[in-house]
C-alpha cells in the first residue's frame, strides 16, 4: 500500500475502468477531480466532496506558494491535514497559474520569475522549485512544470514551446527523485504538449515516455481551440500514451466533454467549472444546465433532480435555489456548488459501471438524448 | 400538540428553565434562535443549526415580504418547507427593518409605508397585514407591529412612541384571531417600549397584559444604550411580565448579554451577531471573541477550541481558518458561521442545566472567569 499503481480493469472500445492505488487510498477511474485552488473546494466542506464520491481532489500549486506559502504548509502538517482532507491530492506544477494569473512574467531556461497576482511580490518557479513545493505540500500526484502552449501557436511556435516543455519534464524527474521532501509512493506525471499538431505530439510523448513517469497528461487543451478541435487532437494523442499508465486530460471539462475523453481513453480530469458555474447560479443536471437565476424558477416548487442522491438537488425547491442566488446568498453558492459536484460524480461512476459491463455506447447514447431532451418543461 | 404552551420547569434565582410547546416541536429555554433573515441561516445548512442544538429560528417579515412576497411564499407552502427547516419559526413584524432599512418611509396611525432597498418598489405595512403576512409565511411565533423607539428619546417621545405600539398591539391580536390563514397553535407575542423609563415600561406591559398575549418580549433595547443601561431596563422590566409566559430579549447580543439577561429572567433571545461576526472572520468561544483575520493565527496549528463538539471549531487549524480569511474563501465563512451558532447554543444548553440543577451563580461565576482569562497564550 505504500506505492503507486494503476490497474486496468475493464476496456470498452477506448474508455478505461480501472483503480489508481495510492498510499492514501484508492482512486476509481475514470474519475473527476473537484479542483480546491487555495486549499478549498470552493463553498463546499471536504465531507461532502468525498460523500459526493470524489476520490481525489486537486490543489493549485501557483495559490499555495503564495499563501499560505509551501515552507509555511509543510510546517502545518502539509496540505492534507490544512484543508482536511485524507485522500489522495493531485497538484499542478504551478506553471499555468502563473501564466494566466500573475504579472511581470519572465521566463527563460532557467524557469519564471513573476509578481504575484495578490500582492504584487517577486517569486520564481523553475521546475526543480515546482518540485520541492509541491513535495512541501505533501501532493500525491505532482506534475512537471510545463509551458502550456497558447492557442493558436504556429507549428515553429509549438515545437519551441514543446521542447522546452521536454528539458523542463526532464529536470522535473530529476529533481523529483532526489528531493528530500518526497514519500514513498508519491507520484509524478509528464505532460504532453504539441498544440494541435499531430507530429509535435508525437515528439513530445516520445520524450515523455523515454524519461518515464508515472502517468501521462494531455496538456494544452480547452484553451479555446473548441470542443471539435479538442477531440480530433485526443483522437491521435491518446494512442500515443501507454495503455499501463493513467491518462489525466486537465482542465476539461463540461459533461459532455468528459464522457467525449473517457470515449477516447482519458482516466482523470479537473475541472472548476461545476463550482465556479455553481456560484454564478448554473446548475449542471442530467437534463443539461440550469440557470437557477432565470425567473422562470421563481414560482418552481419542483427540486433540480428528484432522482439525486445529492440533497442540495433532491431537497430544496428551484424556487427556494432562485431565491437564494437572487439574494446573493451565500448557501445558494454552497448548494449549487454541492449539486455540480455531485452531478459530475455521479457522471463519473456511471461511466465507470458502464464501462465494466462493456455497456458504455448505450451509456453515452443515453446520456446524449437526455441532455438534448433538456430541462423539465415550465409547469 | 396541537397547541402553544409555555412549561416553567426551574427556577435559580430570576433565572428560569422551561420548554415552549409548539406543534412543530418543543423549545428548550432559556433558548437563542439564529436569524434566518431571508430564508437562510447565513452560509450554514439547516441540519448544522439543528443539530449544534437550535430549536427554533428566526425569519425577517421584512425581507421576505420583498422576496419572494408573502402570497409567494404561501403558495410555495410556506417558509418552513421553503427552507427546510422543519422546527418552529418565529418571524418578527417587519417594522424594525423598515426603519433601519428601507427608504422614503411614511409613518401615521394606520402603519407605514416604504420604498424597498432592494429595488425602491412601493409597500406598505401595517398591524393588519404584517399579521396577515406572518400568517402567510405560516410563522408559528409571531409578533405585534409596533415602533422600536430610537435611543434616546425624552420622556415625551418614548411615551408618545409607546402609546400607537400599544394600539397596534391590540389590532394586532384583532387581526391574529381573525386571520383565515391562522393555524392551530400559531401563538402572537407583545412587545413592551417605553425606551429606559421605568413609568413607561410598566404603562406598556400593563396595557399587553391587558390584552393577553401568548409571551412578551422586551424591544426597544441593544439600539445604542450600552449594556449597562439595558441590564438596568430589564432589572425592573422582567418583573413586570407574567411569570407564566415566556419572556424574550429582542435582537441581543453578545454571550455575556446572554447570561445577563438570563439571569434576570429572559427566556429567548435571536441576534446575527453569531453568524454576521463569524462571516467577518470572528469567532466566539469559551475563551471570548477571536479576531481569525489577526496574523498571530497565521501558523497555529491549534483548532479554536479543541473540547468543542462542533467539527469547526475542533477539525481545523486556526491557520486554515486565518488562511481562508484571508482569501475571502466561502468556506472560512462557513466554518466560523457554524462554530459561533454551536458555541451560542452550547453556553444556552450549560445554562438550561444550570439552572435546572440550581447552580447558575456558578455557572455564571466560570463563564465570566474563562472569558476575562482570554484566549490560549500564543505558541
Amino acid at each position: 500500500m505504500s506505492s503507486f499503481s494503476y490497474d486496468l480493469q475493464a476496456e470498452d472500445g477506448a474508455a478505461r475502468r480501472g483503480v489508481i492505488h495510492t498510499p492514501r487510498g484508492d482512486i476509481q477511474t475514470p474519475a473527476f477531480m473537484p479542483v480546491g485552488t487555495s486549499g478549498t473546494v470552493k463553498a463546499l466542506y471536504t465531507d461532502q466532496v468525498r460523500d459526493a464520491g470524489a476520490d481525489i481532489v486537486l490543489g493549485n500549486t501557483y495559490h499555495l506558494m503564495l499563501r499560505p506559502g509551501a515552507e509555511e504548509m509543510a510546517a502545518l502538517g502539509g496540505l492534507h491535514s490544512f484543508m482536511n482532507w485524507q485522500g489522495p491530492i493531485l497538484t499542478d506544477s504551478g506553471g499555468f497559474q502563473v501564466m494566466s494569473l500573475s504579472k511581470l512574467r519572465k521566463m527563460n531556461e532557467e524557469g519564471v520569475t513573476f509578481q504575484s497576482h495578490i500582492d504584487g511580490s517577486s517569486h520564481s518557479l523553475s521546475p526543480e522549485r515546482s518540485i520541492e513545493i509541491q513535495c512541501l505540500l505533501g501532493a500525491d500526484i505532482q506534475m512537471v512544470l510545463d509551458e502550456c502552449t497558447p492557442f493558436p501557436a504556429t507549428h515553429e511556435e509549438a515545437a519551441s514551446s514543446m521542447q522546452l516543455s521536454s528539458r523542463w519534464a526532464k529536470r522535473s524527474q530529476d529533481a523529483f527523485l532526489s528531493q528530500p521532501h518526497r514519500k514513498d509512493g508519491q507520484a509524478l506525471f509528464g505532460i504532453v504538449q504539441g498544440s494541435t499538431y499531430e507530429d509535435l505530439r508525437r515528439t513530445s510523448a516520445d520524450a515523455l515516455i523515454e524519461i518515464g513517469f508515472d502517468g501521462y497528461a494531455v496538456g494544452g487543451l480547452a484553451v479555446g481551440e473548441g470542443q471539435a478541435e479538442m477531440l480530433k487532437v485526443l483522437d491521435f494523442t491518446v494512442p500515443m500514451l501507454p495503455r499501463e499508465r493513467p491518462r489525466y486530460l486537465m482542465g476539461v471539462g463540461t459533461p459532455d466533454d468528459l464522457v467525449e475523453a473517457v470515449r477516447r481513453g482519458i482516466d482523470m480530469f479537473d475541472c472548476v467549472m461545476p463550482t465556479r458555474s455553481g456560484r454564478h447560479g448554473q446548475a449542471f443536471t442530467r437534463f443539461g444546465k440550469i440557470n437557477l437565476k432565470n425567473a422562470r424558477h421563481a414560482a418552481d416548487p419542483r427540486p433540480l433532480d428528484e432522482t439525486s442522491s445529492c440533497p442540495a438537488a433532491r431537497d430544496y425547491s428551484r424556487a427556494y435555489l432562485h431565491h437564494l442566488l437572487k439574494n446573493g446568498e451565500i448557501l445558494g453558492m454552497m448548494l449549487l456548488s454541492w449539486s455540480n459536484i455531485s452531478y459530475y460524480q455521479t457522471l463519473m461512476a456511471g461511466m465507470r459501471t458502464a464501462i465494466g459491463e462493456g455497456t458504455f455506447a448505450a451509456f453515452v447514447e443515453q446520456f446524449k438524448a437526455e441532455q438534448l431532451a433538456g430541462d423539465l418543461p415550465p409547469l
